[in-house]
């Protein structure tokens, strides 16, 4: 229903500096939903989420049987863009016990004496199990560069905040992503794309329903006043850090049902990508299974006689 | 569709020596279940299910809102009793953002130089999630008890491994949990229990599928011929550790589906009985969200005019 061929689309070129003016946030990005209509696109939207969370779900379990690979799947985007409602509806039908979700908060004292991957390290995914980071170490480059007083508390050396600065610390999240991947962990990354007008109609919505209150902070217009700044950090690191080993993903996250569709997708085809088989069954073990076998059979003949 | 009733009498009771000989693991011990036959029994249990993981979908999403509370399922039983399918078909359907699974292997070296309490405290779930230990510290008194080489690697000052030692680490189990729900954590402990011949079948079903081959472990064999002290174990801890505050729900778990419904429904019954609601807004934040919408409606008022 998706092509691979849109799927490719949407997996960010390495070594070349992206705009997000070129991405298109709305469904005409994807060119098999362009010409319908907003019903139709999230019938369309719904079902290839549907087929692929089947497909998923049995990818998942070979996962866990293989016990060898893990999934780590990165999820950033801007406020109200869907990161939530992306896991809840992508990982929900997934055995929960193959799959675990890491939200990170400011970070506590203890976490500011270290290096800034370090906190980040204990949620990483154990073989066989995706691991959804809902933000993550991407965030030490992008509000931490848009909110320079954050980076002041992280007590670093002294030195500039130049250009280079910023550059290492890319360099350092993408060896540190080839670390993970050499052992490992694939790994994939996803901005939710939204427009600047989606974000405010969608701020507005959860302003007028009461049962939505709760998820407004009023901290959210202050990072809205900073959207372009925002912009400009995402492009930079974006544009840095999509390697052949972890690329990133523009997610057209103006209509929800795409976006979840689209993660679903290239997630789903990641996992088949590895090709799993049950695990193999050695000789020995066929052996001692037979033997096994014997046992349980003859527990009952001995009762019976 | 399974009353309160049959609900309470899972529960066990504290105080009160039992013996699992007594505890049915057949659905013959629903009342609303014991006339039907094995096709009708499924249905049913099902349909409870179903209808329990919707309530739970939306009891979850509030106890995620409210942030104050967490629930903490501790599961517990022999080997096949169906512990993995209960965490994938109760846990499935509710947001993975909400919920953790933990399985607890074989301590590390460092585990083992500490307290034996303390590696299951990194598990433990956040206000807001349901945290589910697949085995737990549980295993303590119970692996730990039945094979005293392991007890012996843990280290611990010299003394008598006497009833008095076990009844220590009762009443540090039931101290802990006491702590953890003055803490705001609600306990559910469930052990599923089934016959020995049940789990006869069902190790020898999965030596006839090659596609489970993956699932059976030729140690299997030597903790089933500990069958009758890891019952002795099992009855001694749950008799010591069934609390008001955190009890422990006998499960007759022969029949796989009995045993997700029941689980279930016990579950999302507890999470309910905390009558959570939206989280209040105060007269100072509904100010603050007026103005934050006032503030957004004008954003588009200035592009017009």
């Amino acid at each position: 229903m998706l092509s691979q061929k849109t799927l490719d689309r949407l997996r960010v070129p390495r070594g070349i500096p992206i705009r997000l003016k070129d991405y298109d946030p709305r469904w005409a990005a994807i060119p098999e939903l362009a010409d319908l209509d907003e019903e139709d696109v999230e019938q369309r939207a719904r079902e290839a989420l549907k087929q692929n969370l089947d497909e998923l779900a049995e990818a998942q379990e070979l996962l866990w049987a293989n016990d060898v690979w893990s999934v780590l799947v990165v999820l950033q985007a801007m406020d109200t863009a869907g990161k939530d409602s992306v896991i809840k509806h992508v990982m929900s039908g997934i055995n929960p016990q193959g799959c675990q979700v890491f939200s990170y908060k400011r970070p506590s004292e203890e976490e500011l004496d270290h290096n800034f991957l370090w906190r980040y390290t204990s949620g990483l995914p154990e073989r066989g199990r995706i691991g959804i980071f809902n933000r993550s170490y991407y965030e030490e480059v992008l509000v931490v560069k848009v909110r320079p007083e954050i980076l002041e508390r992280q007590r670093l050396p002294p030195g500039k905040r130049d250009r280079k600065f910023w550059d290492q610390r890319y360099d350092d999240i993408n060896r540190f992503e080839k670390h993970l991947v050499r052992n490992g962990t694939v790994i994939l990354k996803f901005f939710l794309h939204i427009s600047r007008e989606e974000q405010r109609q969608r701020l507005l919505a959860r302003l007028e329903n009461p049962k939505k209150h709760w998820k407004f902070q009023v901290g959210d217009l202050a990072e809205r006043a900073l959207w372009d700044r925002y912009m400009k950090a995402y492009e930079a690191a974006i544009s840095a850090t999509s390697t052949r080993w972890a690329p990133w993903h523009i997610i057209p996250a103006n209509h929800k049902w795409v976006a979840r569709a689209l993660v679903g997708a290239v997630l789903s085809r990641a996992i088949r990508k590895l090709d799993l088989q049950p695990p193999a069954v050695s000789p020995q073990e066929r052996q001692a299974f037979a033997e096994a076998r014997r046992q349980l059979e003859d527990e009952n003949k001995g009762l019976r006689t």
